[in-house]
């Protein structure tokens, strides 16, 4: 049995010495060129990478000759053909729910941040130290709320969504949910969205990106949030409407947001100049417990496969139209 | 029945309408000169104010001969005599407990932006967004912790350190607790301060400043904790040695630090200059409902005195020494 991993070989060390009681393992740095791909991969028959450094294409699925099981240590796969790595008898796995915590905690630490104005208050006093004066009103922007006794809508009540929920319920917030099928959850009173914008004090964003969703947060739907409201996204940066959202923080139709990644490649945007606004560049999975689930989830669906049996396997016959 | 608010009034708003049903209220600015307090005070019973803005001095005392009941909208009052005001027949009463939800929050918000290095992220997103890279080593700095599972140390279990445990609790975190007297709650296990030091993954500071306090996070106490530990303070500046932490986080004995407020005069100091140092303007208490709940804890002060019963009196002849 010969494993071979491709990139982000840091991600795989955590399981390195279980992997070498499977087979054979061979480590590369980055493997990013279809040629090295093939080369690589000759004669193996596990090939563990990132898909988004290693690229799959038709021509390296053609390549892969030995290639019985292929593991990306990533949720998403989408630019994988996976029905074409099927027709060439090879299964793809990934990795899902390895960052529910670690995403649930991001969305309160965000959710804090941007009530208390955390970022905002680090940035002033490392330049000059001071107490905040309730009667300055340059100050004032430093006023939050209580989480306690508010109202918090979550957009999604998947395994993360129903984290977030809990911890929200910890502290004494009033849940809310909205989700394409309803959910009987004892604390989520589950509502249509439009409802669900109206009634929160805080938003939280917890759905996948697809056709549905992609830009869910726009003008229309911002227009209905309080205007003292908070937007918290962990999810996609495409499930928002990034020049409607800057809109709205800049005229005060709502009172801040914190996102975790923005769909900007440029830093020209207005957007970046906002206070009300702050900015994560997508670490709601990063945490040391999430890089050790990846790895001890990689193992076992390598364990499983060895045995016969179909872990995470997300391009199954039965499962591809 | 003669009121009068010296200073803060923004403060005694929400109560102004229910005030005036108890007596002649007039409200002033701030009111920060003994001549003036004295001389606005004339024919008056009750004073309301700030006693850092207004000065209760020996003279104004002195001054005051009418007042019978002096209300501080603070929780500190160690400037004013007691003892003194006492012996002229003067009341004083201060606004205990009014932000034991927003000051709770706060750690959790603090603990989480340090953890996850929030205000980095932001601030380095708004000049060029990008997406972390875990390959990349300049960009470790970002990977954080889960709080679930880990060992939450709190310095006092006071109001406010009981809700810190209560959260903490809800992450699913182990917490230990220290107290001058011990307490027993169920899910904190009490212990010497210097176990809790070595054992926590984050401490959280939540006791009063007095000569036993004061210093308390120093070179010694520092030494005993986690190099990956999180230190957190909400509770008064003067708790922690300054230079002591700038050297523990700046050689890594500690991996950061969220401090809402920090005894610095000048913008000179290299701790400053510290990534996984967070700073703000002592706001823990600053939220919408601290201040309503400030108000109305006067409010029922005042009602108090007026049915010849004390509530919040600090100066009872009892309590003297």
């Amino acid at each position: 049995m010969k494993i071979a991993i491709l990139s982000e070989a840091f991600t795989f060390n955590p399981i390195l010495d279980d992997l070498k009681k499977l087979g054979d393992v061979i480590s590369y740095d980055d493997t990013t060129t279809e040629e090295s791909m093939i080369e690589r991969c000759f004669g193996v028959d596990i090939a563990l990478l990132n898909c988004w450094v290693s690229p799959l294409t038709h021509n390296v699925i053609d390549g892969l000759t030995t290639v019985k099981l292929i593991v990306t240590n990533t949720t998403g796969y989408e630019q994988i053909d996976t029905s074409y790595a099927r027709s060439k008898g090879i299964s793809i796995a990934n990795v899902p729910g390895f960052g529910t915590e670690s995403v649930a905690e991001m969305v309160i630490g965000l959710m804090l941040a941007i009530d208390r104005m955390i970022p905002l208050g680090d940035n002033q006093m490392k330049k000059q130290p001071f107490w905040v004066d309730p009667q300055n009103e340059e100050m004032k922007i430093f006023k939050g709320f209580n989480l306690n006794d508010k109202t918090l809508g979550i957009i999604g009540l998947g395994a993360i969504g129903m984290r977030v929920a809990q911890l929200g319920n910890a502290f004494g917030m009033h849940v809310i949910g909205y989700n394409r099928t309803t959910k009987d959850i004892p604390f989520v009173k589950m509502m249509p969205l439009e409802d669900l914008l109206k009634e929160s004090d805080i938003v939280s964003i917890n759905v996948a990106s697809t056709s549905e969703t992609i830009g869910i947060i726009n003008e229309k739907t911002l227009s209905l949030m309080k205007s003292n409201a908070i937007l918290v996204n962990t999810a996609r940066d495409n499930l928002i409407d990034v020049d409607a959202l800057y809109s709205a923080l800049k005229n005060g139709k709502i009172r801040g947001a914190g996102l975790d990644g923005i769909g900007l490649s440029s830093s020209d945007h207005p957007i970046l100049k906002l206070n009300n606004l702050i900015l994560t560049p997508h670490i709601g999975w990063y945490t040391e417990e999430s890089g050790l689930n990846i790895a001890h989830i990689i193992l076992d669906i390598v364990k499983a496969f060895l045995a016969g049996k179909n872990l995470h396997i997300v391009n199954l016959k039965a499962n591809l139209s």
